[in-house]
């Protein structure tokens, strides 16, 4: 589950085109598909509709995961952990849906969440030309950032104002290409079932991104429109028989960043800086919340998402790290780089794209440089409360309207407003005592980092210890009520300079220093996108064009086969079945986090012990596939990604296929489980439509 | 339990006496006892003989607590998680002693710990003016340092032989005391009785440090000579009634450091630097340990001391912390110095005194400088495996041996060899794979901390990525054989530099460059011990020095009430029931780590629910007082010293009777529990020994 929302959402930076592509590498752009590749290797031609009907079933949701619809009655299939976020913020002290389960056995039981967000990828236009003539070549990096952040605004708010559907403009290769994506969004999204966590997550932290695997890591949601269900024409229909051995599979999802193309001073940056620092915030989180939860049952309910997608994250990293620290990899990827190099020295026309490696260099020093004030001041790592985001965004909004459009910070930009009231005024539960912890403990690290001397560091802590300060800060104020929220979104931003809020008077304490080094690194990220963009340029004239970009949570096609692998001189399985699950169970004696649900043990004599539960394939995923379908040739459901393999996780860096997996959750499964031991016909139903009748009980 | 054995061990630097005394303050030195202080306040007046009465039958364990005779028969009482390290040791796959408790029924029962050894404090005598006599005042700071190295070993061998005592000279003050202290020594320590860890840690993590507890913290041990029990002439008498509500009791043990006269710079290096750096490796490793614990329950047993050791650590540091970070505290020591300073600055004499703040600043900042470098290589940060450890005590032990005694690294000074032996003969079980998964994470932090380019690491790595480095390692060292290593013990260092053995080589490769780093920090910590010794003088001078020492993990007397304390407007009583016990466990529906042992549940209609079991004091102690005994005026055993409530832990800075308080295991419900729910009454019957008839089962 590197695939996590949390996983996806801390973003790596700027992404440029791999040169050599692997027998199933790629995730391929929806508008310039492998369509050689496929046909050379597997004899098989998308036509324009199958991209279509795949493209327009596959859903994209907020939280950070992917999903599709699986009825024509708005019926979306999507990771449990990817869920994970509505079924806390659904719970309370007495229902604990994260850990217990869901199930709507009625369309009025399903119940409304708070702040999810569906998008459904409805076209693509290239915008290219017009971004880059916007951006002259005189422009310094200040000015360059912000003509371009202008002109992107600019056609998001045409492609708004005309179409009405979420417009986002995509940076893509860094060279050259800038993509207008149109999303049908879907903001009434209901909880239509989900199953307990420990058969979502059987296994636990210890089995996570391991195989073989026995997870039921599935959550079904339906989309509303007015109020009724929304009537979609494009579905996945679901094949129970799943994939056969080396069969050729489809994955189509938003893979959240990889980072295949930067240039060997930025991975060196990663390995040596921004790796070790996410490790040791997640470490240091992990702690906390693990703390947190073990005080009481309520308290491990409140905290239960945020620990997974910690635990998750850290484990992603330490296998990022790990391919980072891997010399084979690295020296593959310095000697690629080299050769490029070589044969841009070979010509005059590319010393732009040569010296665009100091550039980027360079730019890495500074981002360097003021990378703790970024990370604790601006991306909020030493004030981790949702109170002091809120007050933040409040803030802020009252200070951006006042902008022209086309000038703002880009999260406040017209097209995105009505996503960010969305989730702005959000009935999530919050809870004083779960905020204080958090943000006492992130006011701690913060005067570690940027030191207790600090002058601003003082004011933020106005002569109090860290965890009195927090505790005043969180009791202070007043941003945990929603109505309040509304009101003071009405505001002008002189309202709040003469605000009593705790949280608005620590947002407005750290606006103009944070904006000031945020303004920093962005003028570094323009930098670095015009170098990358040479050397792109470079490149594609060099080695040609027909490739994919880095991942950038957008929609992606990727394939492979269904296959299993070797490790430690054993061969693994493509697919687990039911019955190792029972066995896993047995071997640790069914002791947590390897203990079976009850109704899984109840209900095992039900269960047809040989049917497919998990299988790995060959395709090519990262974070932000959790939940994508996994498709056949006939763009039929065959099973939902959920997780990669241990050796999965270097393909942030480079793709393999020696024994880095996929893992999906096969469609049999989930139909057995849901008829067999949640008594759930009316989705199976549902499921099989009218193509196929519900097995009979045995 | 900032009392256990790791919060110990990691020492914090050098130690200078505190000005004023609170009421209950100070941790006394028993040739140096708080006498005017006693009879003034509680008109208590120690003889000559209660005092060595109760020196000699306290007892310290070099795992790093403390403990007491408690019967004639060589029969020792010490905390279970002093005990924890042995009781891990002699478990195995099978036999879970730490988690499931030990009961030897009979003396042939009772089994011999790996390598636990025990120290009784027999005499202390003062050498300072001989110390003070060796340094002259032109050496530089090396030469000073090889000075008072070369003499300490001098007069500590000179005692060994003369007496066949361990013989250790104490720093104390800084101020220019150093005393002889001499132990008798026992190694063969077999284990008598521990109960279940859920008894003894009831409330786990959570309730850690924490305050009203109901824990049966104990391990009882017998210490042997030749094959029998030892006969031991002063042993405590047990007492049941324990102590009334303000009674005066005492705390006889080995509080492991404190650092309450170190001037504000040294505090504020330690709040910016090295408690920050500790909190980081802890959360680190706590997460480490807390992985690989969750794949099986056997990984759980190897590595359960070890986590706790460190989650213990964690939260006793974060207690510290909040002590440096809390601004009243840290003004009112600031203001202390101040006046102090100010006295100096008012004449002549005190120049020196003066001048030695800045020498303290200059060599901290030296120290600041080479803090990584010998973390990670000296003391050992990157490279966690017990094979490593023992790797480099066999090839310094060889290039020591060929030294002077009083030239070599101070542990392998000759009066320290038997107890070096000891340690690296120990036949504990080590484990390939928990090593490898060690080693691997700390050779990453290694090269995270040191960076991946410094040569050094390089040539550490040997161009494998850390895990695969961890994995050749391990696999390629033989010292995991006990006989292997005394076999090399033997060898010349000559014959280390031709060894093929893995972890020799490494253990060469940075014997250099940690020997360098070490001599540097020794250097400037001896340009400090000279510094705090005019600092202390003066101070003496002015003040007086009728005072105590920082603590040093040597013998103390700390005294105080059995007193409660007011908590958010609550009056929290002074001590629990065990009535207290089943409502916690009911409070929390019996889920762990609130859950009651099996034992606890069955046997809990044959207890008097109103017998005392926990109780608080006002008592001076810090880490490595756990299993200390306390007393009454009599002298007699009325509970067991296990842990300090989260106000205690700013004891480390300052003395405060406010809200930090002492907890002790109640002296009636060690024999209660004993009894009746653990049937052991023939322990029972040695505690209450020939003046008390056992109490009849009901």
């Amino acid at each position: 589950m590197n695939f996590s929302p949390r996983a996806v959402l801390i973003g790596l930076g700027l992404f440029v085109s791999a040169p050599f592509i692997d027998a199933n590498e790629g995730m391929w752009l929806f508008n310039d598909p492998p369509r050689k590749i496929l046909k050379e290797q597997y004899g098989f031609e998308p036509t324009d509709q199958w991209l279509e009907h795949v493209q327009k079933s596959s859903v994209r949701f907020n939280s950070g995961g992917s999903g599709s619809f699986v009825s024509p009655e708005g019926l979306v299939l999507s990771n449990h952990h990817v869920g994970a976020d509505c079924l806390q913020k659904l719970g309370s002290a007495d229902k604990n849906y994260l850990r217990d389960g869901f199930h709507a056995r009625t369309r009025a039981e399903e119940m409304r969440c708070h702040d999810l967000e569906l998008n459904v990828l409805m076209s693509i236009e290239d915008v290219t030309d017009r971004v880059k003539a916007a951006v002259k070549s005189d422009m310094n990096a200040d000015r360059a950032f912000a003509a371009r952040r202008a002109v992107m605004a600019e056609i998001e708010k045409e492609s708004l104002d005309k179409t009405g559907l979420r417009s986002d403009v995509v940076t893509l290769f860094q060279g050259g290409k800038y993509h207008l994506y149109r999303y049908k969004k879907y903001t009434d999204v209901r909880l239509v079932f989900a199953p307990e966590q420990q058969a979502a997550f059987y296994g636990g932290d210890p089995d996570n991104f391991e195989y073989p695997r026995y997870d039921l890591d599935i959550c079904f949601f339906r989309a509303y429109e007015n109020g009724q269900p929304a009537k979609v024409e494009h579905f996945l229909t679901w094949s129970e028989k799943g994939p056969a051995e080396n069969e050729l599979v489809f994955v189509s999802g938003h893979p959240g960043g990889t980072s295949r193309s930067l240039t060997m001073d930025e991975l060196e940056y990663m390995r040596d800086v921004s790796f070790p620092s996410s490790m040791e915030m997640l470490h240091r989180m992990e702690v906390m919340l693990s703390v947190y939860s073990a005080r009481s049952e309520e308290n491990a309910r409140r905290a239960k998402d945020d620990l997974f997608g910690v635990q998750n994250s850290r484990k992603a990293r330490e296998g990022g790290l790990a391919g980072l620290l891997d010399p084979q990899l690295m020296n593959k990827k310095r000697a690629d780089e080299q050769k490029l190099k070589d044969a841009l020295r070979a010509s005059d026309k590319y010393q732009n794209a040569l010296a665009a490696y100091d550039k980027i260099a360079a730019a890495q020093k500074v981002i360097r440089e003021n990378r703790l004030p970024y990370n604790f001041l601006e991306a909020g790592r030493g004030f981790a409360s949702e109170y002091f985001r809120i007050a933040r965004t409040l803030l802020r909004a009252a200070e951006e309207r006042s902008k022209p459009n086309g000038e703002r910070l880009r999260e406040f930009r017209e097209s995105a407003q009505e996503s960010l009231e969305f989730q702005l005024f959000s009935e999530e539960p919050l809870y004083d005592e779960f905020e204080q912890v958090k943000l006492a403990d992130s006011l701690t690290y913060l005067t570690e980092k940027l030191g207790f001397t600090d002058p601003l560091v003082q004011k933020v802590l106005a002569g109090k210890s860290p965890r009195d300060r927090a505790s005043e800060l969180v009791l202070g104020t007043k941003v945990k009520s929603v109505e309040v929220r509304k009101q003071l979104y009405k505001e002008a931003p002189d309202f709040f300079r003469k605000s009593g809020d705790t949280m608005i008077q620590l947002a407005l304490l750290l606006d103009e220093p944070a904006r000031a080094v945020r303004k920093i690194l962005e003028a570094q990220d323009e930098i670095k996108r015009q170098s990358y963009g040479e050397i792109a340029a470079a490149r594609f004239a060099i080695q040609g064009s027909s490739t994919y970009p880095d991942a950038t949570f957008t929609l992606r096609l990727a394939f492979g086969q269904a296959k299993g692998y070797e490790e430690d001189g054993k061969q693994i399985p493509f697919q687990t079945t039911f019955a190792g699950l029972y066995d896993r169970a047995a071997e640790h004696k069914n002791q947590p986090p390897f203990d079976l649900p009850p109704r899984w043990i109840h209900r095992k004599n039900s269960l047809d012990m040989s049917t497919p539960y998990n299988f790995v394939s060959t395709a090519d995923i990262i974070g932000g596939n959790s939940g994508s379908p996994t498709l056949n040739k006939n763009g039929e459901f065959v099973g939902i990604i959920f997780d990669g393999n241990i050796y999965s996780l270097v393909l942030d860096f480079a793709y393999t296929d020696t024994k880095a997996r996929a893992l999906s959750v096969h469609s049999k499964s989930i139909t057995e489980a849901l008829l067999r031991v949640y008594e759930a016909p009316e989705l199976v139903s549902e499921l099989l439509g009218a193509r196929s009748r519900i097995p009979l009980d045995r």
